[in-house]
């Protein structure tokens, strides 16, 4: 095997391969990058078990070269950290023994070991089925907003996902730990859409906002068992969660007897002083009370000390008197997903959610559950 | 107690004075930041044993306002948390009750326990002694350029600190690990200079250095088994390492068969080329051919391959053929501490240290000797 290949495009696609990779599996096979390269394109594949990755370079790209075809499996670490270092824009890899890539510049030369393409294993990526196309930023963001309420660790599996749901020509974006929940709502322009209702684990979603950064298209595909993203040049599966995410609209309250109004910002620097770093990372719990021109936020810092400020930026459109109680990490988060902009905070009573959403606008909607621990 | 204080300016120097604090100390009173309020000005002093920091916070640099005098023990890193999230220009800190103070601005209050002050041990600063007049940038420059040389972990603890020793109307600032020499020379103004000759710990250079950034003036006093620094408003103490510092001038070599010179940033290039991060962190061993028109640089990084450059971008002055290893670390912190400019490596031979200078100037002089082990 050997081709010649601009080096920055190589390494930009290859340190994409590694993002997915778990250096923490016992299976060191995995921890290789699958190099196939054929007459007119240079495959690279990797995966970590749960979700695979496979992009392609080609003359076009990558000013790639191809002077013999050949499969090899790398150790991608080292080579980034060789490419990084290197001067050229082209370089030649070449397979020089069994075991042994060579790296060439104009004057530097780099002769590394290779893993055994031989037992990497066989990975099907399946490129058809029920297509959404998507603006690549709009997903991101969603993902960001959305990403808190997952408690990866939830003995629940189901919760331990993403969900994405079709519903009245839009795309729903559902998470929830059972104390809280995100969902954004997108348009979709399409007319004829089919129903999808799929849950993806955390780690690709976390993984897909990795590689999402700089792409312009991106498409959704969902067939039987797996979601597929496509990303430009590059081919992103996932398995899926079985099992049916709870129906989340169904429990978002819709009647409310106080509705604050108030500038995210403002109110997160109040929030800030509430939960002060402490050394066991725990974050207090925060009681507001809520009253015709005040709030009275107080927070108890285990081993801190106490907090308490009063707090008058804001409106008020329904009011009634309120002692509320919430963790205050979770408020913290819920409120930070929205931008600098004025938000609602729309409470019922005492022990029931408070929704949190733009001033007029229903497209993310933040739920979180008060607490019954009180300071 | 009680006072009102400029907020920023309270939070930079309770900063600087936790800088120094040693967090994993077995004694908790030592976590503590002292603040004596007298009439007319505020004292912060903070120690870890081997330093000490005081520094003077008054109306004129802090806006400070004494409404009582007194002298309390403060758990230092969650006020400064509390601190950065405050808004307000001015606050206010009382003693509420034993244990306990107030931090206090127009909407927020913040009650947090303290420390014992009756605990803290007694810490006399010396403000007197041989005075050393010296730009704060010239010595926080000097300092990064020479600390490479010292292993804190030396067996031969006079090895383990910086020395700063005064010879012919200059400061010479010497580090070494026996393996290596930093050297650098810097005139001193006054005429008459009285000889010192003093090694200050490892730990007091990274310490002071964390805090001469944005010192104006900066003044160095010596006693008896004590180093006073003077900067701005802050006085700094450091105790002294006891015992002879090597004479490190004597060993340097004058007479060189080989000089080459090449500009840093240049030859630091391939020498990081050879010297790519593995798992175990070590640094490989570089061989340098030297021929008439070429360098012929290879190391063998373990776990990940060899590593071969020609390099041709220096002019020599005089030549000798020679075959040299170093540990690559070692020549590449050395090259580092130089602008980017033009150096001279200086050989004897292929077991004698090279010897590395600016071009036509012995300001700063970085000596490597070579290692014996080959790849």
């Amino acid at each position: 095997m050997e081709f010649i290949i601009n080096r920055n495009s190589f390494f930009e696609e290859l340190s994409k391969a590694t993002k997915i990779i778990d250096y923490k599996t016992i299976n060191p096979i995995l921890t290789g990058v699958l190099i196939e390269l054929t007459e007119n394109k240079l495959v690279l594949i990797s995966t970590n078990g749960i979700l695979s990755l496979k992009t392609i370079l080609n003359n076009e790209n990558a000013d790639l070269e191809v002077k013999q075809t050949g499969r090899i499996l790398i150790k991608a670490k080292h080579i980034l950290e060789i490419l990084k270092r290197l001067d050229d824009d082209l370089i030649t890899i070449s397979v020089v023994e069994n075991n042994e890539i060579k790296i060439k510049t104009t004057k530097t030369e780099f002769n590394l070991g290779i893993l055994d393409a031989d037992d990497y294993p066989l990975i099907g990526f399946r490129e058809k089925g029920i297509e959404l196309d998507l603006d690549s930023k709009e997903i991101k963001k969603a993902i960001s907003q959305t990403i808190i309420s997952i408690n990866e660790w939830n003995k629940k599996i189901t919760l331990t996902g993403m969900n994405f749901k079709t519903k009245d020509n839009h795309l729903l974006i559902s998470t929830t730990d059972m104390f809280r929940i995100s969902q954004k709502k997108i348009p979709l322009e399409t007319n004829r859409i089919e129903n999808i209702n799929l849950t993806i684990p955390h780690v690709s979603i976390v993984d897909l906002s990795k590689i999402i950064e700089h792409t312009k298209k991106f498409k959704i595909l969902i067939n039987e068992a797996q979601v597929t993203f496509i990303l430009d040049n590059t081919i992103f599966q996932s398995n899926l969660i079985d099992g049916q995410f709870p129906n989340v609209e169904g429990v978002f309250p819709q009647e409310f007897t106080t509705t604050i109004t108030v500038n995210s910002k403002t109110i997160l620097k109040t929030l800030n002083r509430a939960d002060i770093p402490t050394d066991d990372n725990l974050s207090p719990v925060i009681n507001m009370q809520i009253q015709q021109n005040k709030i009275l936020f107080k927070s108890l810092i285990t081993e801190v000390g106490t907090f308490e400020e009063e707090f008058n930026n804001f409106t008020c459109e329904k009011f009634e008197e309120l002692n509320i109680n919430f963790n205050t990490k979770f408020l913290i988060e819920a409120i930070r997903s929205f931008d600098d902009e004025m938000i609602e905070l729309n409470f019922i009573n005492n022990v029931k959610p408070v929704v949190i959403n733009k001033k007029g606008s229903e497209e993310l909607k933040q739920v979180v559950l008060p607490t019954y621990i009180t300071n």
